[in-house]
């Protein structure tokens, strides 16, 4: 048996293995459908191969392998992550959960115990949405809520995902066979590197999901008066960024006064800019995420409410639009208590987490109990060339996981 | 003699023949050098031909005409606009300081008395400065203030000044020779609209300009640290855009709560913007003008302080660049107060404004003494194809101009 740092370094060689497949000579891209998408899909259902799994590529590209229990009516454990990456990533995010799953398949496959359940082992084909601007789009299939109307959607190069899935051979008729039903689902299990810089400054491995947070997204547009920099007294300007300005500081005073709210005005444009002209209109997002419903509902609420009162005490027009929303989701309590005594039992501090950003686990968690891991990333950076997993984090991880499978298979 | 407003009307239609003359189709465009320019530069001259003025185009394209004096060490007293528009412009800004010039002039020829000093009416031919992002090209050679490294500047397709001037039949080398020589100035006065919404709000048709505001234009960069919008909780942010927000109602505030200080950020960037991204870096402009050098140095300072101290607060970087800077130009006493009477006795009230714009008067101030006469111009608005200056509006600012120049002439 190898040690969990030699597991952990054969593991970062896959991972690089995967990273050097890619549409851009700089970063990782392997946006769905794509050749480099294609190509790694390839390379991770010859991985699946070599361990002996049944695999598969179905309908909408996802990469299944699966090992079979020689129990009768075994149910289905899904170890998973996502294959496609955003424009420019990092190798971590997605293959990690993936190359980590066929380690500790191997383990099981090694130790020679018959499992009480099946392992599926699954590679997501659309977890970012880059092409076609969806959420989810591989997991929704797996969970048999695949929404038939987004076939229509196009990319922009005006190819449809219908077209997509029938340029890799499959049939858009089939997908909604692809379901594992709600009833043979055991449970979901995903490790994924954190993206947030929490471990990282607490210097600690990993760390247990309690929740995925829910968001809502915004589109605001606000409509001063436009005017010469120079000749509009102060007291006659109706400016489109102050207001802006004074939004956002309200974004981040609101969002800093709770622990389990963060909001963020990510983008801002100002139409036709220039430094000598004061701005008539601007156009902002708001991305705001809770693990608790209510306090997303609230945030929402006071946020509009906050925007349209500036507005009308600076007589701009507020245009508010939800472009977006997702409700919160949260891990299952046993699984979830089950990750968190491994982890305390491998030796490392119990650190609970909300994520932050969305995950597979979001619709899977519609129809099965679902756990995460989280694993520590360098200075929390992500969808970025410079994400990185340290060797020692990675270990930990493994040894933790192994833990998690070994209580699984107990209970 | 024709009515104030008959003349007025006369007026109106060479604004519109001025305005036909156009490298675009929608709005006005007459930048420095194109066709356009010189087809409108060629109606201007024939315009003043017609009157009977000694008419030349001089080396960096200015259009002058002179009425003589019959007497002896007379000097000259300079009526101007300039013709040259930005992109998209209306077609009062510039052409109606040129066009009522001809009117006065021909009002004074028509009297038949001899005039005590000479008149030269010019179109100047670049103010804007769009086409090779400069000031006052055209009033700084007639001021003698023309720097002449600025030849070797490229436009945006990469033809020089040089070229350009060459193209137009000038040699580079004669400019120096356009000059009016300082003891030869008796005075300049430039008719133009206001520009902003004062006179507009306070329903009167004419001011008299005081002052032409000095300038401040700085580039601010604030380098924060980008993150994913969902995982980095709010406490261990460095969001470049509410650092840059923060900033933007400092300035707001500090110009409001003075009456002879304007400040503005009209242009904003947020690098590699995503709405669920923190904004990492963001970079803004800043324009301050005040016409009183100390207000304008010391709210300079006292933002550059109020930069720098939030962007240590936040523990976001900035970068401060000081990119153009102006001083404040008073107008002279004595034209202006002849000018302000002429208001009175016209039976307006007088409105004395301080300029935010720049005009041809600030280098001309350096060689003679200046007056400017503002026209009311409907909301504001100009540098748009919505600059709109009422027939009545106009009749009024002759009246007073008409006075103006009797009071000069009996001085």
């Amino acid at each position: 048996m190898n040690t969990y740092t030699q597991r952990a370094s054969a593991i970062l060689y896959k991972i690089d293995q995967l990273a050097s497949i890619s549409e851009a000579t700089t970063g990782i891209t392997r946006t769905f459908g794509s050749p480099s998408f294609l190509e790694g899909s390839r390379q991770i259902r010859q991985w699946m191969e070599v361990l002996g799994l049944q695999t598969r590529v179905d309908t909408l590209g996802n990469v299944r392998g699966r090992w079979v229990s020689p129990m009768k009516k075994a149910r289905t454990f899904v170890i998973a992550s996502h294959m496609d990456t955003v424009v420019n990533a990092g190798k971590f995010d997605g293959p990690l959960g993936i190359i980590m799953g066929l380690d500790l398949i191997e383990q099981l496959i090694q130790s020679e115990q018959p499992l009480p359940f099946h392992i599926e082992l699954i590679a997501f084909s659309d977890e970012e949405g880059v092409r076609f601007h969806t959420t989810y789009l591989g997991s929704k299939v797996v969970a048999g809520s695949f929404d038939e109307t987004l076939l229509d959607k196009k990319d922009a190069s005006g190819t449809s995902l219908s077209d997509v899935i029938q340029a890799m051979g499959g049939d858009p008729g089939a997908l909604v066979s692809e379901a594992i039903a709600p009833q043979d689902w055991l449970g979901y299990f995903e490790i994924h590197i954190e993206q947030g810089p929490v471990l990282y400054e607490k210097v600690i491995p990993v760390a247990v999901v309690t929740d995925i947070a829910g968001q809502k997204r915004v589109e605001i547009t606000f409509r001063g008066m436009a005017g010469h920099a120079g000749t509009v007294p102060m007291s006659m300007r109706r400016d489109a960024l102050c207001a802006a300005s004074e939004f956002i500081l309200i974004v981040e005073q609101l969002a800093g006064s709770q622990s389990n709210l963060v909001a963020t005005v990510g983008k801002l444009t100002v139409a036709d800019a220039a430094s000598n002209v004061i701005p008539g209109e601007v156009v902002c997002s708001l991305d705001i995420r809770s693990n608790d419903e209510a306090v997303l509902t609230k945030a929402y609420q006071s946020l509009r409410d906050a925007c349209s009162q500036l507005g009308r005490m600076r007589s701009v027009v507020v245009d508010w639009k939800l472009i977006q929303e997702t409700a919160p989701v949260g891990c299952d309590t046993q699984l979830t208590n089950l990750l968190a005594t491994a982890i305390a039992e491998s030796g490392y501090d119990v650190v609970r987490l909300v994520s932050g950003a969305g995950h597979d686990g979001v619709p899977i968690s519609q129809v099965a109990p679902i756990a995460m891991l989280f694993v520590r990333c360098f200075e929390g950076i992500s969808h970025n060339p410079l994400e990185q997993v340290e060797l020692t984090d990675l270990a930990a991880a493994l040894k933790v996981a192994d833990q998690f499978m070994k209580k699984l298979i107990r209970l």
